[in-house]
């Protein structure tokens, strides 16, 4: 493909880090045009916003790059990427992250990094959404480009099933220590909270939530194995979340 | 099972209509706690409160249920029940809704309703979203309430397959017109959006997002054809968004 056009999003925000690298890796291979929430989103998983306004400013934070700061949430941001900035230009690809922090296992569904990717899978786009298992905001990316790079091209290359986004992570290692890629299944695995209460000083309670990631999955054919084990995980994530075998279990045996 | 412990959630709010008749319904099955946002959280997807403080008050606003409202999302609310309201109390089933408005297909990964069932889900807690295709705050329930008992105590006496909540959408029509229920898929459509784009009174852009719902799916065997066809739908939800058909195609055929 000639040039692709690729749309850039995240969640971590249009000034993270991650984002960055993600935008110049994506310069080596085509057309970049960013649209990014203007503020951290982490967290929000396919939250949309209804009921109020959104903002959009021009951002000249991208050499040579079309880039625009939004108001919402990463779902927002490819909604308005497709439907009113490029418009009627349809992106080859579009691509969200690199995130501070892992989006292994049960993580995809709180994640607004695979939101954006999953968003644009819903509007027939090739889509991929990468994390890095490290969430510091000056993490260590530079063992992830490479990777990124032949993953998108590959992606352009062979397009991707319809009602698919794929959903990849970087253990936070070197470059030589990374013992390839591993194309799996989502780990059987939660978070497992804890409520820290607190009073503010007039006296109110108040809660922060704290969590354990708890990994039940004994397999070596999941996400979370393959960056524990060093290897980047790819899991073709759907969208369509019906249950065909529960579909039978509960048409043939309950009576409603 | 006698008595059993229902935790009722939704996404509206807690002083919603939609809650109310739950929460009356349940109370025929067994001992109700109530765990509900303090405001509207529509559209929240599966979003959390990460990186800041959450509230919960007791309310008073049910007669003989332990209720409170809490400041954070859908999800939230599952999770502070769960873990600090609950606490080694496991509720035998989770309810979320009545939803003011259809959580029909695609829908169910925006809806605030659903994650609180699917955050359930995740929990090892047999759960359901229930919905009226009617967005009025004073939208009228009345048909859904004898389904909803049904539905509810069939799924206490069957459980439900680990890794399953179930979406439920009533049509808004009258009792009477109610043809059945339809165990089905999520329906194949999008939101397809257009960005209102206005200027405030000091010059600034904003945009409102509206929607507009398109369905693809010519089939009779999903959500959206039920309710469209005067049947309840009941679609059950996996969370493991891995799709082994693609994991194959993947590891096949590209040059990874």
């Amino acid at each position: 493909m000639n040039n692709p056009l690729i749309l850039v999003s995240n969640d971590d925000g249009i000034t993270s880090k991650g984002i960055r690298v993600l935008v110049e890796a994506m310069q080596t291979i085509g057309e970049v045009v960013v649209v990014a929430p203007d503020s951290p989103q982490s967290g929000m998983g396919h939250a949309i916003t209804i009921g109020d306004t959104l903002k959009l400013e021009k951002s000249d934070l991208f050499e040579d790059v079309d880039s625009y700061a939004c108001s919402g949430t990463p779902a927002d941001c490819v909604k308005i990427a497709k439907h009113y900035v490029l418009k009627d230009r349809k992106p080859d690809l579009v691509v969200s992250g690199i995130n501070h922090g892992s989006n292994t296992s049960i993580s995809v569904l709180y994640s607004g990094t695979m939101s954006a990717a999953i968003e644009a899978a819903l509007e027939g786009l090739p889509a991929i959404g990468f994390s890095l298992c490290d969430y510091a905001s000056d993490a260590d990316f530079s063992h992830t480009v490479s990777h990124i790079i032949k993953i998108a091209k590959e992606t352009l290359k062979r397009g991707l099933p319809k009602g698919i986004a794929l959903n990849v992570n970087f253990p936070a290692i070197q470059t030589e220590d990374i013992k390839g890629l591993k194309i799996c299944k989502q780990a059987d695995a939660k978070w497992q909270e804890e409520f820290d209460e607190r009073h503010d000083p007039y006296g109110r309670r108040y809660f922060w939530m704290a969590g354990e990631f708890v990994n039940f999955d004994k397999g070596t054919d999941n996400d979370q194995w393959a960056v524990d084990n060093n290897y980047i995980s790819l899991v073709p994530c759907q969208y369509d979340l019906s249950s065909k075998s529960a579909i039978d279990i509960i048409s043939s045996n309950w009576d409603l």
